[in-house]
């Protein structure tokens, strides 16, 4: 068994962490679920912090990163609890900035990528609070990773898309266009809204036998793959239940699954 | 001045961290550039290995996680050095496995968007050697975000295509189809072919007017940014080399630049 010692390896980093200064925001990526996945400047973000505002589906492990004297605040919009509205979320960040604190603002994935992130920068942006984006692995390509399909594969897609099934009717998305460009998409927050969205692609032109993945609760211990066609993902979804958090990946990438599954690597932890 | 110590909040990580085995091999995404991007299970990756067969670009502080007794081996295909075959490297990551060694395969961004990362896995699967995927930042949502520019905002995009201007003849991209989803786009390696690129995405619809940023060795210290609009991205490419690495990216996402951009922290290092 191999003894590891972070502490030593990460000697070699010390003293080069961002400082994240008083009366500043930093909007923070915290990746797929896995504390595994968190970077080295989200780590520094939690160090540092007097205050996290955090989404629901935040790992304890994550949270317990930041110190005993960091207030932890939810500000999730998913989940069983009571939803926070984003403008809300935006004025409580320029507020405990203008009080001075260390401010993290921690979600799950990519802040840019369906995060929201973009508004609250430009909240904070407009109050002439500084912040600063501190990207991580989004949920969307660390999903299909993690049920072993390669997001892109030479010699079956140039390009990926990663599309949220969350539209509202305001700004739909035109989903036949994104399926002619005959290259696979990566949806987000699809779960509600399979069914009208696979019509949509289908009517693009995509078969109803196009390879299909649902991925739910990725890269957790609730983590579950199910691997099918375009036309039974409605069927899989109502099976797996609507209301978990899950990824659906379209495309040829999902046949490469039974090439790519041989001898994956159990991480023991 | 605020004193960080990451050890001891990374203790509450101890003992959590992945056991990279003999004769496993990890595919490692170390991110766009910065070491503050590295995952913690990117950095136990690097912690355990006896092999680590990197890309170009990897930045000496993440090599410098290796222990002393570890072998770097340099494997890149870009880069003013010999390029390796990519069947060399699937070949090489087998033998040094077969030989029992704690491998990392060790590449930029995220090893499945344009990394490769999809024939290595197969490669390893047909041999029969157990691996795993370690997900990274991908450079091309981390180099937007260090533009100040959010690849996904409400009422904006509910998508983005992430696409590789890499590609060859015979795997074209349709970019016109791309263009005629409407949403914005992220294309990696696009210096050396972007008159083409332009060209075909002007024939599926898209305005010369129509915002545009290159961002060049993104979150390293040569990072420069250049914002456009897509009739002059050849140009600006050539003021800057189509020989250096980078990120363009296309559509109205670039003009929330101005709004975002307010006070930007300089991270402190």
């Amino acid at each position: 068994m191999t003894t590891i010692d972070p502490h030593s390896a990460l000697a070699a980093l010390r003293g080069r962490f961002p400082v994240l200064k008083a009366g500043h925001v930093w909007l923070v990526g915290a990746g797929p679920g896995d504390p595994g996945f968190l970077t080295l400047d989200a780590v520094a973000a939690l160090i540092q912090a007097d205050v996290v505002l955090h989404d629901a589906l935040i790992d304890d492990r994550v949270l317990a990163l930041a110190g005993p004297e960091t207030r932890l605040e939810y500000a999730g919009k998913r989940g069983g609890r009571t939803s926070t509205r984003q403008s809300d979320i935006s004025a409580r960040l320029v507020m405990l900035a203008r009080e001075g604190r260390r401010v993290v603002r921690l979600k799950g994935g990519d802040p840019f990528i369906f995060g929201r992130g973009g508004e609250e920068a430009q909240a904070l942006a407009e109050a002439g609070v500084p912040y600063r984006i501190v990207s991580g692995v989004t949920a969307g390509i660390a999903a299909t990773a993690a049920a072993s399909v390669p997001a892109t594969l030479r010699g079956v897609n140039q390009a990926v898309i990663l599309a949220s099934g969350h539209a509202g009717a305001e700004h739909e998305l035109d989903w036949a266009a994104l399926a002619r460009t005959g290259q696979p998409l990566i949806i987000y927050m699809a779960m509600r809204n399979i069914a009208t969205i696979v019509d949509a692609l289908r009517n693009g032109g995509l078969s109803g036998e196009t390879p299909a993945a649902v991925i739910v609760a990725a890269t957790t211990p609730r983590q579950r793959i199910v691997v099918s066609r375009l036309a039974r993902l409605a069927d899989e979804v109502e099976l797996l239940g609507n209301d978990v958090p899950g990824v659906i990946v379209v495309g040829e990438i999902v046949n490469a699954r039974e090439r790519l599954l041989g001898l994956v690597a159990e991480a023991v932890r």
